[in-house]
């Protein structure tokens, strides 16, 4: 048996995605930009992903802007905005939890000068609104904070967030990495007062490699990639069609009876959650229930190194991440884990277990027994 | 009948390329810097990918970046290279033929306070390479000049160039944007002189929405996407695995025979312009034979504006490209074109003409035809 409980890393590509981008690739192969009907018919694909996600946001279509996937679309957002409003003030304020396309474009932004806040967390991850009510000043030009954390689950007060941020300087940018809300939650910039917006393709059962910025109207922004002029001269490069349409399509099933998908997997949570806590030495990180994400669960082993597990999981067919995975190999300190004040020990032994509507009961049951029957052992064998 | 002659513009992607973009999409759809084996295998087709393209270029499969297509590659070179070596001079060399991907983001260097120098062309759009002596100094940085042109496809000395360059200022780096080359002709970096080279993957039968960036062992470079530090943190975000691979099939097609597909497409091209030069006031632009690429022939039609022969054609099913169309459709006056120092009002009346191994004889004599009939009508129309 299998359990591919990574979704939160990459989900697999649905069938309808799949279908679209074989079909644009063999078919419509022609350039957007082409003045004839192969460029015309390749840039109605383009057009409809756009018209299809727009719908999904209840936003305009001209407001969503394609990118190579949620690492651009966060770049794009950061230092497009920044460079754009740079005369306008200097500081830009973010959460110390953001994913590491957020960070270390931040630190990027730092050496050409600006001042970056990083605002802190409670122990759920949850950002400090009366630390962002004192962050945002005069000076401020752009706030990123994310919509749900990549490594705990955890759900941001966006739309409180973004209204203080207004109302404290209604020239202030707010920006929301939505990459892991996207899809998941319903999202609705206008109303929740979001300018810019990053999601992800392949987090969504939509094809690698692509991923859009949703950026409200009037918004100043420079690109971050020049040439062309494609996308209203803010993304220049020949659109990715067969990845721009299995981006609409995956959108498109994603929001079909969203609330009953999540329903379903918040109960797989918190059946999860409640057999995980039975186990010996095991803590849920961030809230349980609806107070996270439906599709995130991070649970840490006392005792174990996360890699340890990890790797005797995966003897067993179960797929899951050591901390967030969706970076480079290498290990590094979780920022979000220190930011959550997690002990030290604790933070060593983090797996992450995220499912996506693929996900069934019965992978959930055997990931449980099987962590029954593994971590006992794992444990005699550390203690030598 | 149809002909699709717009392959400088983008390429139907091969079967073989189809093939693997789907399996992967399907099956190995782990996340690359996932630890579990859905990331390793995932991984392991990027590794193909790079390896393949870099026996291609006889490099090391480390030397392999890949991005979201060409406009990308330029940008993280130019940009790239620029910032990373700022310390040691303030200037960067290119030349007036460039695509926009080059000129707009050696504009956006402009802006960040670097000195540009724009090399001239002669009438066929090659570059001068005196002036090109005298613009290397101590201050030089970088110097970027295209293997192909992609409006008039005239073919650049890139080897004497590389070598100009490392003779007058031995740290000065090289770039050569050879989208329109790569997968058409040799290229030998190493033995070139090469330090940085683009390629995209949608020109050569592969997908859209993947390129690479060939980076020359221990070369200053600065990533211009920052996140998880994937790709030796030079590149961030997720790999396009399916697109990744998709790239490396394409890239193993295109070399196989090389030498034999392109004596075919000279052949092609050769009877084109004979037949074409044969109409009444139609001029051909740049080299012709193997002075010029094989895939691209640029036709200049006295008196016709080239959209309207452009739909014209259409209407026969003949797809080309008014000028270069790899760009965004609003139209502007090509610079190419200016800087061979085309006669105005033959510039309005360009067309491109672009071949690819796809392209059949049936489909060259049927545009003649088509031509032969089409002009006298367009013309007696133009003049009233």
């Amino acid at each position: 048996m299998e359990a591919y409980l990574d979704n939160a890393a990459t989900t697999r590509c649905c069938g309808r995605a799949q279908k679209i981008v074989q079909k644009t690739m063999d078919l419509a192969y022609g350039n957007p930009s082409s003045l004839h009907t192969k460029g015309v018919e390749a840039e109605k694909y383009v057009k409809d992903a756009a018209s299809a996600i727009a719908k999904t946001l209840k936003v305009s279509d001209r407001e969503i802007y394609f990118t190579s996937g949620g690492t651009e679309s966060n770049n794009f957002a950061l230092i497009g905005a920044a460079m754009a409003n740079r005369r306008a003030g200097n500081r830009l304020v973010t959460t110390q939890v953001e994913h590491a396309s957020v960070l270390n474009t931040m630190a990027y932004l730092e050496g050409q000068g600006f001042e970056v806040l990083y605002l802190p967390v409670d122990r759920d991850g949850v950002v400090c609104l009366d630390a962002l009510r004192d962050a945002v000043d005069a000076q401020t030009i752009l706030v990123s904070i994310m919509q749900v954390n990549n490594e705990i689950g955890s759900i941001e007060p966006v739309a409180q967030a973004a209204s203080i941020v207004h109302e404290k300087n209604p020239k202030a940018l707010f920006h929301t990495d939505a990459v892991q809300a996207y899809g998941k939650m319903q999202i609705r910039p206008k109303k929740e007062g979001i300018d810019l917006l990053s999601a992800s393709g392949h987090k969504i059962h939509g094809p690698k490699g692509v991923g859009f910025l949703y950026v409200k109207e009037k918004t100043k922004l420079n690109p971050i990639i020049f040439g062309g002029g494609q996308q209203h001269g803010l993304r220049s490069g020949t659109q990715n069609v067969p990845g721009i349409a299995g981006l609409g399509e995956a959108a498109l099933e994603a929001y079909e009876n969203l609330e009953a998908k999540t329903a379903r997997l918040y109960a797989l949570k918190e059946y999860f959650c409640r057999e995980a806590g039975k186990l010996d030495g095991v803590f849920i990180n961030g809230k349980t229930g609806r107070g996270g994400a439906a599709h995130i669960v991070s649970l840490s082993f006392r005792g174990i190194r996360s890699e340890v597990l990890l790797h005797a999981l995966e003897a067993d067919g179960i797929y899951v991440s050591a901390g967030s995975a969706c970076s480079s190999n290498h290990r590094r300190v979780s920022p979000t884990l220190r930011a959550i004040r997690m002990e030290e020990d604790l933070r060593e032994s983090v797996l992450r277990f995220s499912f996506s509507t693929d996900t069934k009961q019965d992978e959930i049951t055997y990931t449980i027994e099987k962590l029954a029957e593994i971590l006992p052992g794992l444990r005699r064998y550390a203690r030598r």
